[in-house]
């Protein structure tokens, strides 16, 4: 990518999804510098605990202490989210408005939340509508080319197969306000243990990988490169 | 990768493997200032067309014309080579004796000559024996690791399935000394279209990236990043 | 099948789907008497270049060139297709107006254009729909239970893993018509190297196979023989 | 294929495999007037029940109600067999002498008989080695190319995956005489229903496709073709 | 699970799936005195054979038969269900209403009837809404958690890749009373051989574990257990 | 399994492969009174670290916490493992000896130290061996069919693709013994931070079932069950 700043759009079905699937790359993002928004596509309305106000005021939250902007957008609410070819142009919008270089999407791995599998597709699908012109109804943006789409997993459980190779963020010098940031959605945290969760799976991605904690990113499309410089180091520990 | 010189170490089953899988790629390494070397594990002797000594020779002109050094490994030759532990340390010794920094090998997909999966997993295992310390026949040179191993596909055919993320090297300058590289195996064009072959797969993998002639390789392990910065182009043109 | 004529159908989703995909094998079809018609799932509206009169204009300029029949379904749109009940139906009915004898529809692979996807699960299901008695809506038609499905890859990317049987049929005396039938779509190809793109490939796939050009089918079901001499030739040169 | 005899070889690990796993066939093949060949790379030596000599004398006794030639390959014996380049050569020494059009081998799915896998792979290397014409050792015959290579599968279990195309064999005419071609195995039908268990099978992959039996071969190559007139029938009957 | 008596829903899409698929399982579960509830997702209006009146009284016989209580969901109707968020809460609705232990469910492997796929794609989702206490829609009903959620396969097609993890559930003391249950669905019976399919796919599953008739059943989630001690007898016959 | 004492066989390629991948388990297994074999294929004579009279101590060592019998087998030392058939028999040898109704042995995920791919495959083919009459040189000890064959994974690289059904065994009673276990091998652990990276994958794999930590194995054939009572609890938490 060029020297400037890289403009990040994380996008997740609940409130909390971002944080736990990714949160440790986006400040390691903020701090270079880069521009982030999160995309919430229901206010967690569903859930056992916390109402959708709590909810959104706990997004809202770990939103300022990411120093992101963040939007819910309104798809019919949680566990209602259907793949559907409007919900596609609605994601789409976002995209163009937000000017994203890179999208960051849930995995569609199929033994997870189905709102998780739809917000995956999507994604999938809104980051090619988001380039063709001819779409009346995203005509108050101009149509918009991403750089890049990577998939983060939620659970361990929605990680691809393990012969698909995959990037490894190294969050160890950003763990604390990694667990700062998930500890901001309390109601999700009184009957289960999310944070201890997620915090073992990044300590196990990380130990591989020879740093303290990482968290993962599956790349959605090959990489073109000049040489075999322009590449970042393999995971050849154990 | 460090700045200093990329030592790359290409191995083939066959004297012509090497340039026809990764040629271009190795031009435009060579170009950049790399160290190549290649290890080839037969002399093609079993083919139908050249003899061993016509079919070394010819490799010693490719490699000539890529200034790369040239060894051949004696593994019982051509529709000989066993994948066995006894080669996986022969492979090993010349990972040691070049200290590659990058390793290219041939693809393990099994609808291909038994020797370019038998070379492929040869590959795959001498990476890890270079590294460990208590190997005695291997003392003459001091552990190694290599810092990536990538695959590359010999025929269409043996290229992954393309759910898996790879790697699309930019060959179009190298384009004509790369077919002049090919050509180099006289004996072996006789019968097969293989310069067609490749140059028309070069042509479809690098129109799909947006650029004249690209070829392609497979990584083996995740990569380590420190920020999404460190990534190389998406391609997503299609 | 028999020796009567074939009926060939084959379903896209937009207005070029159809001749990038498998263009070569319908004017081959043609020439030997196959009955043909494409039917088209949009007019290209979401497109940045070319508008929907255009788009459909040149479709039926290149239906023309394959002597075929052309429809269009409204199902929305371009970018506005969903993968529903009532739209399989929709398909269903032009299977069983056709009496299709052979279905073609685009690979259901998922990193591809929503719509193709849509179009892919549309004619799968349509297919076992248009053969029950009990659906009323369809009922001005009689039902029908077509021969074979087969699916065309729209890009290199769309074609499935390399480890499922394919079938390639040599277009090589077709190629400069099929060029021809591609170069309709004016539109598309201002921004876009499509031509160069699918020659590139046909070239690919007719060399592996020992001809010049070809194209490739992908089957969606098993065989039935009586015999291992009803069978055609395999591809077996490299 | 042309309108000559065509020359099948079929090969198994075990004296009952082929019977087993591809009898009808064989029994079809023979009728219409293929000359078909069996080779057997063990003589059983590992069973609880039978002696070599009973076992070779039970294949034998299949082998002239199928009126096929018979040889017995030594690789060292049942439960004995490597994965070698040795013994690619021996197989390959095999299929030039009998001037194979048809090459039947077992799959090489995991979970079944070492020596199933062994063989599965000897025969699909060996079926590149026969056409090289630089083998010394296999000298003694000219290179020759096969037309066709087919898997079977010995038991249900040996089935690959259910979404690879495959070729369903009707053996209804043949299931009496199919199943008088196991009865030969009478030692290995003292403790374990392989008959029971084969015609099962048999009546289960035929009612799928709408007929009384059937037995099953999956290619391992592309199928190339002129027309879609040259296909056979497709299996879409549930 | 515990001691009590357990709940089984399974679910259905036509009013012959449930029965064909999983009906040996079900015999053998209701006289162990699970209660047993069926619900059916369409009447089978589709259909070429047989009016909705009657398959419904079909169904109404099997099931009582089975002893099982019996529902219809109105989702559309036969050939129009959708995988839509709607549907996936209405099928919540019916597990929680049955506070079933156990849920039984379609296979979601795509060569087959898109209903089939579809009510496979509903039960998954379903299982979780039904335990989330924020969907007002559903609040007629506390939330309920399932202890299993296993999937049947309708044909031997919809049966996942064979490298999946099965049960085998022997169900040959009840394979009379399966017969029975079968054709109670006599309009289905008409022009497909459903009956003597099921069988003989249930004699070759059998077979292979050692019984005489077995129904198979595919694990949707990991298994948690505290011993070895805990776990049902391996197949590993041939 | 019958309620006499359970006999596992543990076996593994190197001295600390065991206590890695499933020492917790076999911790758990001892408590209850299983008789508990390991069987070592070498001394890590390979190894950077530690001779092999070191890492041979740190294994009984390790074997005497566990009250467990060892056995070093010599198929040729660390890195020198092949997959053979002679190396089959060798291990079926060890498994008639141990009359092990449990065989646990490295998962074959190729990416991977070369001998716990080795290994795997030795023991996957040894399980079939040992129950078969014929074999001569294994006649010492008679015939014997092990009841259960499960894999462990050895890192968290070489788990199976996750949509495999897995077992987690419930190891939290067993932690602070098991990594006394692990700790055994202290000159692994000097280069290698082996115990933190298995923790925190016990961690993820327990957290995710609801219990503190957890190992995990997979079974290698289906489960054949008389009632759904047989089976143990599913993981359905997150």
């Amino acid at each position: 990518m060029n020297n400037e700043q890289c403009r990040i759009l994380a996008v997740g079905a609940h409130p909390d999804d971002i944080e736990f699937g990714c949160g440790g790359i986006l400040l390691a993002e903020a701090e270079r510098g880069s521009v982030i928004s999160l995309c919430l596509c229901s206010r967690g309305e569903a859930g056992t605990n916390g109402s959708p106000e709590e909810r959104e005021a706990e997004a809202r939250k770990a939103a300022k202490l990411l120093g992101a902007a963040i939007e819910f957008l309104d798809l019919g609410g949680d566990c209602r989210l259907d793949s559907s070819a409007a919900n596609n142009l609605a994601v789409a919008r976002t995209i163009r408005k937000e000017r994203a270089d890179v999208l960051l999407s849930p995995t569609a791995v199929r033994n997870q939340h189905p709102d998780h599998i739809v917000v995956s597709q999507l994604c999938r699908h809104a980051a090619r509508l988001a380039r063709y012109g001819g779409l009346g109804e995203l005509n108050e943006q101009s149509a918009h080319t991403i750089k890049h789409h990577f998939e983060y997993a939620i659970t361990p459980e929605a990680e691809p197969p393990n012969d698909r190779v995959s990037l490894r963020i190294d969050i160890g010098a950003k763990f604390e306000r990694w667990v700062e940031l998930m500890e901001c959605h309390q109601t999700q945290l009184r009957t289960r243990r999310y944070v201890d969760l997620q915090t073992a799976r990044a300590r196990s991605l990380g130990l591989e990988a020879g740093v303290e904690y990482a968290q993962v990113l599956f790349p959605t499309a090959d990489f073109l490169i000049a040489n075999l410089d322009d590449l970042p180091l393999s995971v050849r520990l154990f």
